[in-house]
């Protein structure tokens, strides 16, 4: 046995340089501190340590009682703040009982129709001491007009309410599409919001600028940072344009971030978000820079249907990437998020991920364990590289809002996402149980499912509607409606303020947005097929020409090429995967048309038999498939076009298989389907019936 | 909207020191190299970029048919080398059909009698082409015997064998419990394997010098270090002694960590470990110093039997430090581990945790991701330092294997477990789910759990050995036999090759092992209780007086202390528990007799009747519970002491309960249990039973 007291500590390498061996490169990371300006090694001095992250889980159940239900429960179990979703007819501005809502009522969140369903939401819940943030954009005014009368009836003042509105409004237009009114009426409401919360709600955030849907849409790191910073200074500027000053509401403008796989792109971009913000805020500050501040969720793109225990390794990962970028708050998603909406059981796990890693870990008493990490500081330093050219083109477009306009900012994110189905497609980038490792058992596949029984979830609101509508002095909330209608009129007038009194009346989520539309109008935007990008970056060679061989033979066949009709029904605005469809089969051969967003189904089969297509095809992902599509099928029986074949996609669980496949639904393709094999089958069963 | 290409780069912080401001204790992390010694920064200098770790699962399920069909899907799905987990009759020595092993057969592995069960175990994989890990330490020289000649009976030489034998019998003194002989013929044993390997079986290591195991006992992350180091370097001298060179044997070395939710004392002890393991053997190396390789498990007693979903983030945690720190390969545990042995479906999502981070987050293309980072290198340092004065320690003792007999790493690490209990059990060390945001209803409770047949499993393999032994020629088995129990009295014979004659002419893996018992003997260690700690760090101060008056109460009623006979049955060695506990129950008031381990029911009736304890309490954590606990209880019935009271705890599913209760078990305690409150429990029940 050695005399190990004897050992000798670790040797200086001979050959080295002696002395100081930073590379120049990161001399700045090395002399950083946390909580000063620009941030780079957190926002705050003593980040975790003082105070932990708050665990924020965004999330809504149908109805007003069910979500109140398990925001008790949440907040007794280790939560600290709520975070409400809300169901599409509300982001939308439809009241419950809309004609043009029925599949998508409570699916994807809680259902709001009225100042009484909101304080149903909180009841019991003390909004003077938990922070509630609300994922709302396009029907931003109702929601915040009900929010402060709802605290105000039970005797809170709006002074003491502390949150986030999201009020992102332009990122709406750039991939989420919850938006209500064109680009520029939006701007103004989130003017107005700015000056009355800035005036009212002084602890409560009035905008969470997102990058999140953007991460979601296919954005890469430096993108998704480029774009949301740029969105952040348009607001910036909006509320000093109304009058504000830099100080009274920009060191309340909140970020949120999505995490997905690529881990150091993830920790990098939110360490270069604060330095390039702190860079660009630097013109407007007189004094001291805030800090920015985030929260993040976990990637919903990043889970699987396949085998989906393995997404909670997957959130796990993405938190743990949160976290070493210095997040303030964060959602962890559900495991069972890419087959249904999370369960409450399913949402528990997702949360006590956070908590083992806040208890059990101890990392939340190291300040910044990335700090000086040769690698993660110089990933930091190429991240802001990239976002800072993406920031010059926007500029050269004229700003942020010209850039949304041209369509730009959508643009280079949809090319992304093609390119990179095409490498999923291709098996180039792996995502087990998708394109690598295929269990044909998928092992424990969830046995209770979330289901949401719309219709039900329809009577009972459009009974509640009913019974305010009796109740109140109709009259009154006319007048106020159309005070409403005039403040729109004058950029003087602020909307919100006038929407509380309307709300005070007991008007409703519908007739407050309608009374806004009448003014500012509905935005539809249109929509282009992207092509040539998915052949471009494929390497299935053999697979895409096999399509496009089968097209060629179908048109020596029938004259003409197979066509395509891409839709979505109802208020369904998840478009990635209906963009990036369009533009595959464009590449592999197909005559492709793709439908507008938010059209029912009579008039996706009317636009159907105008075009005279093969095959319709339904990209699902809100809830509402077997409400709607069946419905798409019986209108096309009613225009004598019973025979165009029907195939769906998206997020169906497979319980819900057998009707589909009853109602006429020729092929259902879930998450991961690679394209070109799709295709094949497609085609060749349109071969066999269309001879 | 600002002119973006002109916002200034991050600027030079004002009032910091300029130039290099690396402390001075990180210069030495700041000029390492990946792949040159000390191996701070990694074993290899590309790391994972040009080869990812080795994913390997450790398994074994109950017979070599069941096992086989595991490996070959594993090798399938991506799986790069197998391995075997034996059940506890092979660990200790025995065939199937003995006596003593009833309830313990196939339970925790598979059973291994003889070289055919070892054919039927690989039968199909190529073993010159897969790398096969056996985590066997007792009964090294009979299994190491049966796997030489089930290669050479298929047609692969020797030389041609990849793969690990884990022969790491010191540790098993400390912790873990499976030895056979006692210490010095013990590494007589390692000598020969060394000797008999290096010779015949040059890509084939010798010798996992594991901590995993001391890990899971509690130790921490730098006792876990020092006492692994030592043993490694005690293997050292005894090879040399053997007459090896250091090439020839020490190069092969590799070592075995577990890996806990303390996430950076775990990255940091990996890289500690590379460095002293540098300094060490330093001495003793000519040429150039070889790196430390190293296998890493995620903890096992880091799971929860509450909400065991929870597991899986849990696994993810630490797997992700394990490849912080450069492991060679990770096995990573199953979520139902808490609850049984993990079943194929769960091994699965195991697995995919690793394909995830592999294949998913581009973590492997970065050398050293923690290289530079302040945090991280600090913490390397102090592992290291105080590691360093644990191994101080040993040396004062004359050495690892004399430290051992005195039994000094045994102790220092159960104080550990016993001080970690205290602070668990007053909620300072926050559990999820066990002492800190408990949820009544355990979400999503298993349905398929792992079940083992023992009855059948022993059925089949008897019939097995009674094949071999009818068509064998006994005579020249007892020959071998004869001739191998000779070699063990000459020091200069070499057991392997001695062993491998025996299972030539078909002995048995239990007639092997016996013909070396003769001469060694078999090791039976004594037990102590030891007192004062648990009281000493716990801050349940109410709680535990409450328990001490209960048992005042009892000894004024009943003449004497309530008395405990803490007890494991069977093969199951795990003591960490039934050692805190015994140690808990003696500060809580208790009298209590510590059981030897490997006890069978009839004995510990025997010694519950010759003490005329109270209570009997049974720790299970290997899956007998069913067969030998009611075996105990008919065993008092006998004796006429039905009226004991039998309390069990340990790895015991809910399903089980039942028919536990109805053998006549008082209580059944769960992993998770806080002792004063079951203390308490237990002492209302006897107070009320003895009055």
């Amino acid at each position: 046995m050695p005399d190990f007291s004897r050992i000798p500590y670790q040797r200086q390498l001979s050959g080295n340089p002696k002395g100081c061996s930073v590379p120049a490169n990161l001399r700045e990371a090395t002399e950083a501190i946390a909580g000063v300006s620009p941030y780079l090694r957190g926002p705050y001095a003593t980040m975790y340590a003082h105070r932990p992250w708050t665990l924020r889980q965004y999330a809504g159940f149908a109805t007003a009682d069910k979500s109140n239900q398990f925001y008790k429960q949440n907040l007794a179990m280790g939560q600290r703040g709520l975070s409400v979703a809300f169901d599409l007819p509300t982001h939308k501005g439809y009241d419950s009982d809309h004609p043009n809502v029925i599949g998508d009522v409570g699916q994807a969140g809680v259902a709001i129709d009225s100042v009484e369903d909101v304080k149903a939401l909180f009841q019991g819940i003390p909004l003077d001491k938990v922070s509630v943030s609300m994922t709302m954009n396009g029907a931003v005014i109702p929601i915040l007009a009900f929010f402060i009368l709802a605290a105000e009836e039970t005797g809170v003042s709006a002074h003491a309410l502390t949150g986030t509105i999201q009020n992102d409004i332009l990122k709406e237009f750039i991939t989420r599409n919850t938006y209500i009114y064109p680009p520029r009426a939006s701007m103004r409401i989130v003017r107005d919001v700015f000056t009355y919360l800035s005036a009212h709600m002084p602890r409560f955030n009035s905008i969470s600028i997102s990058g999140y849907h953007m991460h979601e849409a296919g954005a890469p790191a430096a993108m998704e940072l480029a774009y949301t910073l740029a969105n952040g200074i348009t607001y910036l500027e909006e509320g000093l344009k109304a009058g504000l000053s830099f100080e009274r509401f920009v060191p309340r403008f909140s970020f949120f971030w999505g995490i997905g796989m690529k881990y150091f792109d993830e920790i990098a971009k939110l360490r270069a978000a604060r330095v390039l913000w702190s860079a660009l805020i630097r013109p407007y500050v007189k004094g001291k820079i805030p800090p920015l501040r985030a929260h993040a969720q976990t990637s919903g793109w990043s889970l699987t249907a396949q085998e989906p225990l393995n997404n909670i390794a997957r959130t796990c990962i993405e938190a743990l990437a949160a976290l070493g970028g210095h997040t303030q708050s964060l959602h962890t998603n559900a495991w069972d998020e890419a087959l249904a909406l999370p369960s409450p059981e399913s949402a528990r796990i997702a949360r006590n991920t956070q908590l083992h890693l806040q208890h059990e870990t101890h990392i939340k008493h190291i300040v910044d364990p990335w700090g000086g990490s040769y690698f993660v500081e110089e990933k930091t330093n190429e991240i802001q590289r990239q976002a800072r050219a993406y920031l010059k083109e926007i500029a050269a477009h004229g700003g942020m809002l010209a850039a949304i306009e041209a369509g730009i900012p959508k643009q280079r994110i949809e090319a992304e996402a093609a390119k990179r189905q095409a490498r999923i497609d291709a098996g180039e980038e792996v995502r087990i149980g998708v394109n690598h490792l295929i269990n044909e058992k998928r092992a424990y596949s969830p046995a209770n499912l979330q289901h949401i029984d719309t219709s039900a979830v329809i009577r009972n609101q459009t009974k509640r509607i009913q019974q305010i509508k009796a109740n109140r002095n109709n009259e009154r909330v006319q007048q106020a409606l159309h005070r409403l209608s005039e403040g729109c009129q004058h950029p003087k007038a602020n909307v919100l303020a006038l929407a509380l009194e309307a709300a005070r009346h007991r008007a409703t989520l519908g007739e407050i947005s309608y009374a806004m539309e009448v003014v500012f109008g509905r935005y539809r935007p249109t929509k282009q097929v992207l092509t040539g990008l998915y052949a471009k970056h494929s390497t299935m060679k053999k697979e895409t020409e096999q399509v496009r061989r089968l097209c060629v033979r179908f048109e020596k066949q029938c004259g003409r090429r197979p066509r395509l009709l891409m839709a979505k029904l109802g208020l369904d605005g998840h478009d990635r995967g209906y963009q990036v469809l369009a533009s595959t089969y464009a590449d592999l051969g197909f005559d492709v048309d793709l439908s507008p967003l938010f059209q029912m189904p009579k008039e996706v089969a009317r636009q159907a038999v105008q075009h005279d297509v093969h095959v319709i095809g339904i990209s699902s992902l809100a809830g509402a498939h077997l409400t709607l599509i069946p419905q798409l099928i019986r209108e096309l029986h009613q225009l004598g076009r019973s025979d165009m074949t029907v195939v769906a996609g998206g997020i169906i669980p497979a319980k819900d298989h057998d009707q589909l496949h009853q109602a006429g639904v020729q092929f259902i393709f879930g998450p991961g389907t690679i394209i070109p094999k799709a295709a094949q089958q497609m085609m060749t069963y349109l071969l066999n019936k269309h001879t």
